[in-house]
């Protein structure tokens, strides 16, 4: 950067254009190409955005600076979102399986199925189980009594039971901010609602319908491939056998295939075979060398490792270094997809993730959040293109981030740093899909000058980023590109 | 930056310690050199820095992460605050000139003076005047009734009613995410309390000893010079009489003498001669013909000039360039300390701000709060020395940020930008001098490890990047250096 002092008017314009444009050619995406019909596309949609960003400085309600529980409704009645919508997105990148299909769903559907029991834990959570015959009564210390979902139905007020089973696998609220006062309460709901689910999605004809009904709602959302973390939880049958891992990897390649049969225009998924942040050293070297193993015998649908759960209380990266570095002894290559720099700590081991994630070789990093806090890490992540996971939803209801123009992304978007736009836990957010983070992203966090540039390379990043084989790729670009041009077409014949 | 792929522990342990020690020297304030005794000092202050995070990571309540508002009494229970409180911190160098002194003076004293006259506006907002003989009833379409305050507290209950002013001069609230549920809500409220205040602070002697009292509360914090952003409004007599922006000026070296009578430590002020970001090129042509005048004529005070109010509806400093481009055509040095991107706008004339800030060649960035997402201007800043003035409390109250953890200066510390801290209008906060700001940086924004280093060089950044001549900055360090060796002495024998 050369400026010289200001001497005269002229020198002021030209001096400010030196360092404008400057700034515009590293921002994310400027440098895409866009053919006419694409510019032409890109001229109607940034009509709309700006229309309806003119609209939200006026009435004060920007939806990107609202808290999305509040903003949700507002999205929707956006017409930047039903673009978004409509836009073929690619790849979901950074998802968990429980937490794909929507919660509604799972009310109206799973909790309806027949041999469905349900007990109150101690702390007051519910805890569900499918058994034939019935669950025996006292049978743990966790639950005193399991009464039949059928039962309860017809003894109570059915759709008011229904209704607190949504708002009790929902995070969704009216008042988030008094709800959840602080990061930790909003954790706490977090994992309530897993461990309540875990009963529910673990049985498995439900496992299956799951995973099939995440797809069928990613698929709606014109996501066309995803790559899931996975715990590879143990799923069990009505008589109580239980299946292992390998039993559910092999789910996965059976629901993909029937998905496909009546959805071709999906092209799969990979999966992150994830371990906890709270366990030790030996049990996650053991779920190292099991991913080692699940790499060597599924190449084609696993596609690496993670270790999963909130930073702010589990384990660093590093203290696990003697299990992480188990493949690169063996000269086997293990692809990491770490969790890393989750946290608004600073200075701590949590945000030093980040150096280990990149020391550690990482493909990708989960969220990144704290990287703007790295800048070395920063540095050396742009130059070796490991992108990072962008998950704003996630991150503002986590309570790491209030309004979302402030996401550090914006700051990294603006200088191009290589990342991808996901969802993380959608269902449990009252989202679907991708489109209402790419919503957030690309009228809040992107900036206003943001445009099919930014979407485009966003979006291509999905597929580039992904871990499939390079003739895969070309393969998912190929299917992308044509989905994109009839995107295009009808974009670009729009009326204003 | 150079790292190898991991291919053994030891790799992962030589490559991590060279990301970490690199980013470690790049840090705000690492390189700072300490002496002995400011060593040991150090390890007091880190160690009661440490206790103080663990136990607000187990109690989940780290006040820089809370609204200051509900912050403010943990805070002050904090043994680090008592320390920031006794530390000397050199200037304020961001502060305006009706925001300094306490409400709690303003409402106690000022308005138990007598000839106070207060009436209540259409709007609903108390409007101020002193006047003798009593103010004309009618006299404007403002104010229909003009009534003696002196009258009214014999009436009502006196205590009721100094209640009801002490929170309307106050943005403090109990619950400021619901009483300020946006930045446009915050705003009115900020400007409704300035108009109130206006009738008090702008009458002759109370603005003296308005002066006064501000600049006593900032002694007491341990702040011994100040530069004050200055609307050099017309100020009146009890008899109507208006002075003009002169006698403003010489009423502040009056009262600074004054001042300096009774507080030896204290080294004076300057003003920043500030006009608003909503009048006309012309006016603001005018203001800056004004400024150029002052600033010859009392080179001893005058500082330089300023643009202020609300920077997202106000007007872009570009299009005040035929303006701001006066003094370098007449080949007059009249610096600049622009407030810009104090936004949370992106890709906007607003955020533009801080372009336009550096072409027109600021000496100091208000502010600043967008830079992180204005990559070369970050850069040019940080290479010509540019410091920005960062003030967490006020973006937190005007709803900037939520979690300090998150304000854009960690990223900027975290790369060893030029900074300083200041407080913008701490009595409307309930804050007092810098302290409470310097609390949120040193705790919240600087990171864990930020230690007496970062303190160090925060405090000899407000000498080093202050107005004044070189050799009055020397004497300012030499003065300095005096009672921050005292400070050093206490903190390094105190026991543990
Ligand atoms: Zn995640
Ligand atoms: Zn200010």
């Amino acid at each position: 950067v050369a400026i010289c002092f200001v001497s005269a008017n002229i020198f002021v314009d030209e001096e400010r254009n030196r360092l404008i444009v400057g700034e515009k050619y590293m921002r994310f995406g400027s440098l895409v190409v866009l053919t006419k019909q694409e510019k032409k596309a890109n001229r109607n949609l940034m009509a709309i955005k700006k229309a309806e960003i003119k609209e939200a400085m006026e009435t004060h309600q920007f939806p990107p600076s609202m808290h999305f529980f509040q903003a949700k409704r507002l999205i929707e009645d956006s017409e930047v979102f039903r673009i978004l919508r409509k836009m073929p997105k690619g790849a979901a990148l950074h998802i968990h399986e429980f937490s794909m299909a929507s919660v509604e769903w799972l009310v109206k559907n799973v909790t309806y199925r027949p041999h469905c029991y349900f007990c109150i834990t101690p702390k007051g959570l519910f805890q569900f189980k499918f058994a034939d015959p019935a669950p025996q009564k006292l049978r743990s210390r966790e639950c005193t009594e399991w009464v039949s979902l059928e039962d309860h139905r017809k003894k109570s007020n059915a759709s008011v039971f229904d209704k607190r089973l949504l708002s009790m696998f929902s995070m969704v609220t009216k008042n988030p901010h008094s709800i959840y006062p602080n990061q930790d309460a909003v954790r706490t709901e977090f994992q309530n609602i897993l461990f309540s689910m875990s009963g529910l999605v673990t049985h498995a004809p439900v496992f299956k319908d799951y995973i099939f009904q995440g797809l069928k709602e990613f698929h709606q959302d014109n996501v066309f491939f995803l790559e899931i973390r996975t715990r590879l939880s143990p799923v069990y049958e009505l008589n109580g056998t239980v299946h292992n891992g390998l039993w559910v990897v092999k789910a996965y390649q059976e629901v993909v295939k029937n998905f496909q049969k009546t959805h071709r225009g999906f092209m799969g998924l990979r999966l992150i075979f994830s371990d906890s942040r709270s366990r030790s050293v030996a049990i996650v070297a053991d779920s190292v060398r099991k991913a080692m193993g699940l790499q060597y015998h599924f190449p084609g649908i696993m596609a690496g490792f993670d270790l999963v759960g909130r930073e702010d209380t589990g384990r660093s990266l590093y203290s696990y270094r003697e299990a992480l570095t188990i493949p690169v002894k063996h000269r086997i290559k293990l692809p990491y997809f770490f969790h890393a720099g989750e946290t608004d700590w600073y200075g701590t081991s949590i945000d030093g993730n980040l150096v280990d994630a990149v020391i550690l070789n990482a493909t990708r990093i989960g969220h990144g959040f704290a990287l703007t806090k790295h800048p070395l890490v920063r540095v050396y992540s742009q130059e070796k293109d490991i992108p990072v996971e962008v998950c704003p939803i996630s991150n503002q209801v986590m309570k790491l981030v209030a309004d979302l123009r402030n996401h550090p992304a914006a700051s990294l978007m603006a200088s191009g740093h290589p990342m991808v736009i996901s969802s993380d836990h959608p269902a449990l957010f009252g989202a679907k899909g991708l489109s209402y983070d790419f919503y957030e992203v690309f009228m809040g966090i992107a900036g206003n000058k943001a445009d099919l540039r930014t979407l485009k390379l966003l979006v291509t990043n999905s597929i580039k980023y992904s871990s499939v084989v390079k003739s895969e790729k070309d393969f998912l670009m190929k299917v992308w590109w044509i989905k994109w041009n009839q995107f295009i077409e009808k974009l670009a014949q729009r009326r204003r």
